[in-house]
């Protein structure tokens, strides 16, 4: 199934609901992303979409019958995760988006927008809950920016792993440590080097990236087929994986990254849907005249028409000090998605072909987004070579890495000519001291 | 809390159920593991306590009002997984196994007898499935002699990592690919190298390891103390980590093991309690004289006393040839777990020493086992020396990796003077050719 263009896409088609249609917002009628969430008023977790200054409780547009959908969707709806309505497949998921819009659209009668009003509850008002039971976190290493200036640190004449080419390069990460934006990152203990014992790391990192949800699963064994493989993808998120680079170094051979990184991962709480982003695509980016071939099962025409997605991403730094003096986070890093080496179609291909089983609500992560500048990049390892080369804020304080007090804030926008602009919403979180109490 | 022998280890205590007294059982009266089934007549999963060549069907046991359990654990016992017993803590899981050592004990009375005969299943009438809903899996690497010989084939002059001897390595594993004792393995397909396209791995290997079900879990940032750290596991067993070594040396730098693992890791069905094999601990191994000093989260008085177990371990091998001219399993190693470097309780603390979130249910699982010789290489890897050695069985067949239609069998058993005998019973799996229609 290839996800069109179609009404719902249309730049001209407004909402009734007046904060969705200002140019500022994310989340305008062409968008509607899916999240869980709570209010102030019911803490049950329930299935929300978001739309302007809104949040849409689909558990209320169910109950007053304002939508047509089929019963395996309304079940779905049903949940305190994104999950099973994950596992309905992209033609459900199509068809409830087309429900909505229609719904939420200027033309909807003044009685349905009536009705609907009440199921509308203020962005403000409600806590954003992880959107999904996360079975397996996977993070992959598809910049080629990203790879060439982190290995230059580590090997400065060949910063290029021999295999960067030929397949998108991934480990398992901890589906335990991925958390919704907004809760505090606790800055993490542990060893780093022979005689350090376990202390607070010195090299809070974070990670921009790009994630994905897997909708329908495939059954072990199953080997997904690359023009099948955007079927698979239910949406996608934005993606902090704070990283603690000391640790990361010291533990890391042979078998990788391990507690540097599961300590905690951040996603923003707005499932933009593959619907969505579908005016966004763009063709795959040229391989580089020394790219190896690539084996057959990892290309097509229609891959290379639609592999990439254009997304301008921001990374933005907020110290206590500048909040206390007023000044609003300090943009460190712009890169787009757009610039990947691999597709999010390549990495679930590549994932599903040693039969690995995926379920529906599994997270698949770009690993660190950067652009071509190292201005773009997507962590401060980079960024700062390893701390030796500081970002200066507008406080004149300095950061290599992250101070306690830090706020990250990570926002991502999908801009074209011609089409109304679509946004991530937020991943943001703030550093914290680690307890000390955290001894059990 | 420390675990200690008391009267449900007494050898001389003898059950009603004979086949329990038998000297070549793995399930006495003294062990007691816990699983989960579904019976002939009956497929909803259940939770089941293995005695002898039956099963114990906990439904049944508490309709029938036989033991008497706080409603916490009664509630846990009517789960279709065990993660909901794990998470009530030693305490509780405690008190039942002495409870169902009553009942099943030869003194117990006729009435109950004849009542509890009634709640046994033969075992061959039961379908063993996966213990508990594993929400993260992660692998150690905590054998010196595997780290050694392993090594010892990339690196002959430095085979050992530098950070071996100071923290327990380890990688995330993919919870998805963990499947039960009994599920055939598919050779999987892979990468093998720049020009090799996705083929079929000629290194198809088993990884000989044990593994431990995290009982009572931590919060975010929540540090476990290492005398602690026996507290949070419910119980143990047999892991085959299937590998593909082929995928493996090509994908692995820089981030570790991905799809060489990720399809397919088999758990043995029954897990046995940390409190059944209280007899078989042992003072930790001597650290060499070339070790570096602990770090202090690492070591104490208590643990030193008793951080290994002692599980006698097999493996065998029995190919298709072998099979249709009635060979048995060809004994291909016998480690011992005491001879690990690390102890689960290392593991587990180091695990948590980032604030990384443990939950009920997650396993841990140590690496490979390998015993100080070659011929108790707990894989092929380093028994054949990557195939160059390869292992002669009794048909003359020979085995570099393994071939479809091999069975892999792992057994465990924890022998003491004075003490009865208690095992793990089996995990095992036969290896077959990857479906021609597996590609979706």
């Amino acid at each position: 199934m290839t996800i069109l263009i179609d009404e719902t896409h249309d730049a001209t088609a407004l909402s009734w609901v007046e904060s969705a249609n200002l140019e500022t917002s994310d989340f305008p009628l062409q968008n509607l992303p899916f999240g869980i969430f709570a209010s102030d008023t019911d803490s049950s977790p329930r299935v929300g979409v978001r739309i302007g200054a809104f949040v849409l409780d689909m558990r209320s547009v169910l109950a007053a019958g304002l939508i047509v959908v089929d019963p395996v969707v309304a079940r779905a709806l049903q949940s305190d995760t994104l999950n099973a309505l994950m596992s309905t497949g992209q033609q459900s998921s199509g068809n409830l988006r087309r429900e909505l819009f229609n719904l939420l659209h200027m033309r909807t009668g003044m009685s349905s927008q009536h009705a609907t009003t009440v199921c509308l509850i203020p962005a403000s008002e409600v806590t954003m809950l992880l959107p999904a039971n996360v079975g397996d976190f996977t993070d992959f290493f598809t910049s080629i920016h990203h790879a060439q200036r982190s290995g230059q640190l580590a090997r400065p004449d060949s910063p290029l792993h021999p295999n960067f080419k030929n397949i998108p390069i991934a480990y398992h990460g901890r589906s335990s440590s991925v958390t919704v934006s907004g809760v505090p990152c606790s800055r993490p203990y542990g060893q780093t080097g022979p005689d350090s014992g376990y202390r607070l790391t010195e090299k809070l990192d974070f990670e921009l990236e790009v994630g994905f949800f897997v909708g329908t699963g495939t059954k072990a064994a199953e080997r997904v087929a690359l023009d099948s493989a955007d079927t698979h993808i239910f949406g996608f998120c934005l993606v902090n994986d704070w990283s603690a680079r000391d640790i990361q170094r010291w533990e890391a051979a042979p078998l990788g990254p391990f507690l540097a990184k599961s300590f905690m991962t951040s996603v923003s709480p707005w499932v933009v849907t593959s619907e969505a982003l579908a005016p966004f695509r763009l063709p795959a980016n040229a391989r580089g005249d020394d790219a190896p071939t690539l084996a057959a099962e990892l290309t097509s025409a229609k891959h290379t028409a639609s592999a990439a997605i254009n997304i301008s991403l921001q990374v933005t730094l907020q110290t206590a000090q500048m909040r206390a003096q007023g000044i609003s986070g300090e943009s460190v890093a712009r890169p787009n998605f757009k610039d990947q080496y691999w597709s999010a179609a390549q990495m679930l291909t590549h994932h599903s072909s040693n039969g690995c089983r995926l379920r529906p609500g599994d997270l698949l992560s770009s690993g660190t987004v950067s652009g071509p500048d190292r201005a773009d990049s997507g962590c401060l390892l980079e960024r700062t070579v390893d701390g030796r080369e500081p970002v200066t804020l507008p406080t004149r304080e300095q950061r290599g890495y992250l101070e306690d007090g830090d706020i990250v804030s990570m926002s991502g926008r999908c801009m074209r000519r011609g089409f109304r602009t679509i946004g991530f919403g937020e991943c943001q979180a703030r550093v914290v001291s680690a307890s000390s109490s955290s001894q059990a």
